[in-house]
């Protein structure tokens, strides 16, 4: 059997609906970010990252590359083991405080990613539930959606952020069987955030747990960096708060915070967190350092929310299809596959600009767009030859510019 | 409704059948490995590791520690993004050149562990391939059947590295119905091989893919660290091998290496891959330092032999019950959960000697183990202090010695 064919009819697939992806080989510099090198076919090019999830630029942070370094030389590289056998280190112990500190929790947990995390830890405490029954907003993520299967129970879509429909589904169902609510708090494609206090009125009244995927907010919003669950004084409300230590923080992994007992159980019964070599102290000391930072200094913060509002300001008043958004992600319209790649291609081969396009499956097919991400270490500068470069492939592209782009939002 | 009372119904059961677990808080001392300090609820005290699965000690090697220390220096700690949307990151490309060579194929893919490589890689090569097959060995890793059941495809077991079975199941099945083999080359709680030419030889014989775990082999077997198959020149008749970074070669991550078309579509279609950060590059360039050093030196690999040789060699002369192994792993029968638990406890409390316990599920019931792995910087003082500790606490328990012991092997 020539099993290579198989996989050649799939890969045939993603190409004739333009959905191949292509990876951008870079080099990141540290101090010098949003600037890198690109290792591109034809040789090494400086260019500028625009759509990374290193937000606030932590992973360049002297601290936090000062906490990886010191750690790595005095306790090596890896953590040589599972949580339970030889692989808990001192660093992560300590890590696991500071996050239960972050979100005024007894307990933190901490995975490999945050994409175990909402995996492994969604499907654990909802099989540790009896007849549980779940309750997913229609555009969590993969990770969650994982989990959600992996489980094995029940599950119902409410509407995305759509409360009433949440209500609807929480009336129907039987009230004494056990429910968990799975949403996020922040959409990173759209950039709209979640009503969580209605949500969490919804849970009081049904007797349903909350479940919520902080990973694009965790550092970037309430006034230590604990989310938009902190900004919005919602934290002790949720049960379960699920972060990434891979965008906000700029290291690796994920976790969980909440009561004693439930992480206690998913530390217990958890595949996905049982099974696997721990995080490299390095790592976890680095992460550490950059928590710490961002809960006392508000800089990036700041710094962030005025970059990003910028970008909209300047792309907007160039007539460029700015999607609305609340936050710090500044979502570009296109609506086909073929000219965001286009697009992206001619960003970065004639402007020296990195923007990823995101077709199908990532957003809607008809969706299709650029997600720009601006970090404190934008300056108006680069957001100005952002909007150049935007404005000569739009109009290389024959994508539309000016009053029909707004009429379009 | 009181959601934390289920979370204590299910950690009093395991309260109750003595597996619920308490994790040793440990601090690794680069440069002095097995050597590590406890974080003790009564202090910090000296302890000797003799469970770590930093078998070649490579977490501790200078040139490891100098590639990490040297790229988060130059390129900051996270990757900063998923693979696709700016993740893809210098380091990690030639990380992935890497593993193709030691491997011999034409191509090589790195996950965040060989934990989401085994399950997002066996899940997605069973789906492309129509109406699937899985013959998956008894004794498999947890990894392995979480990817198995991700599948959705219909799964068969066969007994423990028995081909004889395996034939059988094979001979079942329709032949023109794609069939996938998983099995481990090394299986890490009793320490026996996999029949590799054996497994290959039915493989062509039913025209069957074959997918091979290496985790506890690669750096360790074959003149390059290429692993068991490496060691029985089968590389190149298994068609996915799969590894992780963080046991021999002292980092962090997993990977697959094989053919071009099939690397390319679980590149393209598999959610572990797709939807998580990249590793951080200097986690990448640590590991390609390990690998690069253990392809030319064999020094810790012979030692790592010589080492696991004189504590069989020491134990079985103590009396100990020295369950029979053909690789680096040394397991001690113990066979029953409190006692191993006991053993483990007064072994660190009293000697300073950090060994878990292998209890259910790891292992069957009645299968309880101290599981020893002796590293290439375990002298001669310590195998002896070991012996004479062990003696001790097996007097204390009551547990066989001598030719009691020898007997229940
Ligand atoms: C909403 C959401 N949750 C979880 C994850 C996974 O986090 P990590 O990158 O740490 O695996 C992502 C993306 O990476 C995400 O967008
Ligand atoms: C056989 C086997 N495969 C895979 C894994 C997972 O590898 P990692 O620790 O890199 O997640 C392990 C243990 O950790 C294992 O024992």
């Amino acid at each position: 059997m020539n099993y290579n064919e198989f996989f050649n009819v799939a890969l045939n697939q993603l190409r004739d609906e333009r959905r191949y992806r292509v990876f951008a080989d870079l080099e990141r510099i540290a101090g010098r970010f949003p600037h890198a090198l690109w290792h591109s076919p034809e040789g090494t090019r400086d260019v500028v990252i625009w759509c990374s999830n290193d937000y606030l630029g932590m992973a360049q942070h002297p601290k936090v590359i000062g906490a990886m370094v010191e750690t790595a030389t005095r306790m090596g590289t890896g953590a040589g083991g599972t949580r339970n056998i030889a692989g808990t280190n001192h660093p992560l112990v300590e890590l696991e405080r500071e996050l239960a500190d972050l979100h005024g929790k007894p307990a933190a947990l901490v995975f490999t990613s945050g994409y175990v995390s909402n995996q492994t830890g969604i499907a654990t405490i909802a099989k540790l539930l009896p007849n549980c029954l779940l309750l997913s907003d229609a555009l969590n993520h993969n990770s969650m959606i994982e989990g959600i299967r992996q489980s094995g129970c029940e599950r119902v879509i409410w509407r995305h952020n759509d409360v009433a429909h949440l209500e609807e589904l929480l009336k129907a169902a039987d009230p004494k069987r056990p429910k968990l609510i799975a949403f996020e708090s922040l959409y990173s494609m759209d950039g709209d955030v979640a009503p969580v206090h209605a949500i969490c009125d919804l849970a009081d009244k049904y007797g349903a747990m909350t479940y919520c995927d902080e990973v694009h907010a965790v550092g970037m919003y309430g006034p230590r960096g604990g989310g938009i669950c902190e900004r919005d004084k919602a934290m002790d409300r949720v049960d379960v708060l699920e972060g990434t230590l891979a965008k906000a923080f700029g290291c690796l992994g994920g976790y969980i915070a909440g009561s004693r007992e439930m992480i206690d159980a998913v530390r217990s019964y958890a595949p996905g967190f049982i099974f696997t070599t721990a995080l490299p102290p390095a790592i976890c000391a680095a992460t550490t350092a950059a928590i710490k930072h961002l809960k006392s200094s508000s800089w990036e913060r700041e710094r962030h929310q005025d970059r990003a509002a910028r970008v909209k300001a300047v792309l907007n008043a160039a007539g460029l299809p700015v999607m609305p958004s609340d936050t710090h992600i500044v979502p570009v319209f296109v609506g086909d596959p073929e000219k965001c790649k286009t697009a992206s291609d001619l960003l970065l081969s004639e402007h020296g600009i990195y923007i990823q396009p995101i077709n199908y499956p990532t957003v809607p097919r008809g969706a299709e767009r650029l997600r720009i991400t601006p970090s404190p270490y934008h300056d108006d500068a680069l957001i100005d030859g952002l909007a150049e470069a935007l404005i000569d492939v739009w109009e290389r592209l024959g994508l539309p510019l000016g009053q029909r782009a707004l009429a379009a939002e």
